[in-house]
């Protein structure tokens, strides 16, 4: 294993460990002690990642957007839906990704700048909507900055609710349910009419955007090893 | 003062100090010394209100549904937006009810059941959404229930978004742009034309509120000196 690999896995293992420790502790009552025993790693290797805890959560909120994404769509709804879909997945799966949307939306961790993800998602909303826009697949009246911004809002909502309801068991059906609720007041009928909003959706995005992630990283290595 | 009215007091002045402490160090890192000091009063009188740090949280969850309550209107659409808005104008302005819905929404207060206001909230917007559709303001196709969990939902996160970036001075224009998105999908046009969705509403239902309530009491303690 090359360097630069040890030191990506050892950071993954740390963030791991922050995002087990946060979970179980909360943000404000977590120590670095607690991850370093977590991690199994020495404390020079934390902080040559990590200059602290908020280091260490800003890290874990970064992950929000790992390497997993949507290929292009024709239909810009079809894909403001997998994108849903996809992080709807990811976080009924995997705890780092659990980890960073209850950071986000911890209104206790005082002192944490939480707005990252917020603006991010916000940002990739916006820019699928103009897209969407321009191709015709919304309704004249729409204002898209505010599409996004309900969109963004209100999905971090029922994923609360889903989490303190039901362990988010229930989150695919609650978010197929808000999408109904909010997507007829945007799209036209035809679009509408075409869009995949079924709760199997997600596992299948999911898929794909591994398989994706793989080929590229494979072609990578093989463009390395030919060079 | 009554001995009775200086419980109510004594309990409020606790409830008080607890939020502004929750609030400040968050439920897991609080402690009950800190909410003592912060409230002035002595333990035995803490301890006889609540038993233990999750009992005054639950108290302060409970906060969330205290006296003031919208009249009865003959839109039940109206209704269910002036409920949703003098929460936000309360949500603006009181501290205690800040703490609660923090409190409701720290995935990261474990052992804590938070499930009592998500349930609470959904059934009164259950509730009032089936009288909606009793009525006739509903489109045919409408499933209250989920209607009631997708607003109660989304409206989470909205406020908590609003929270992030704006320390909720956008949260009425906020609150405002999320009802023109799931209105529309439920509520049939005529009625829709109809509903005050203005940002001054909030303060207007809130003053109407306290009037309420202010009366209220008054022909209360009129009738007692009566009896």
């Amino acid at each position: 294993m090359a360097k630069q690999d040890r030191a990506i896995r050892t950071r993954q293992a740390i963030l791991e460990a922050a995002a087990k420790v946060f979970e179980e502790r909360g943000y404000q009552a977590a120590t670095i002690s607690e991850i370093l025993t977590e991690a199994g790693v020495t404390k020079g290797a934390l902080y040559f990642h990590f200059q602290s805890k908020e280091h260490l959560a800003l890290g874990l909120l970064d992950e929000q957007d790992e390497g997993l994404t949507v290929p292009e769509r024709p239909c810009k709804i079809q894909e403001v839906v997998d994108v849903i879909v996809l992080f709807t997945h990811r976080l009924q799966t995997s705890q780092m990704v659990r980890a960073s949307v209850h950071l986000t939306l911890d209104q206790q961790a005082s002192g944490l700048d939480r707005s990252g993800p917020f603006l991010a998602w916000g940002e990739m909303m916006r820019s699928l909507l103009r897209q969407a826009q321009q191709q015709g697949e919304l309704l004249p009246h729409v204002v898209t900055d505010e599409t996004a911004d309900v969109l963004v809002g209100s999905y971090a909502g029922i994923q609360a609710m889903s989490h303190a309801l039901s362990s988010y068991r229930d989150l695919g059906q609650r978010v197929t349910t808000l999408l109904r609720h909010i997507l007829p007041s945007v799209v036209i009928s035809s679009v509408l009419a075409s869009v995949d909003l079924s709760t199997e959706r997600g596992a299948y995005v999911y898929d794909e955007a591994k398989r994706n992630l793989a080929e590229a990283q494979a072609t990578d290595e093989l463009a390395k090893a030919a060079g």
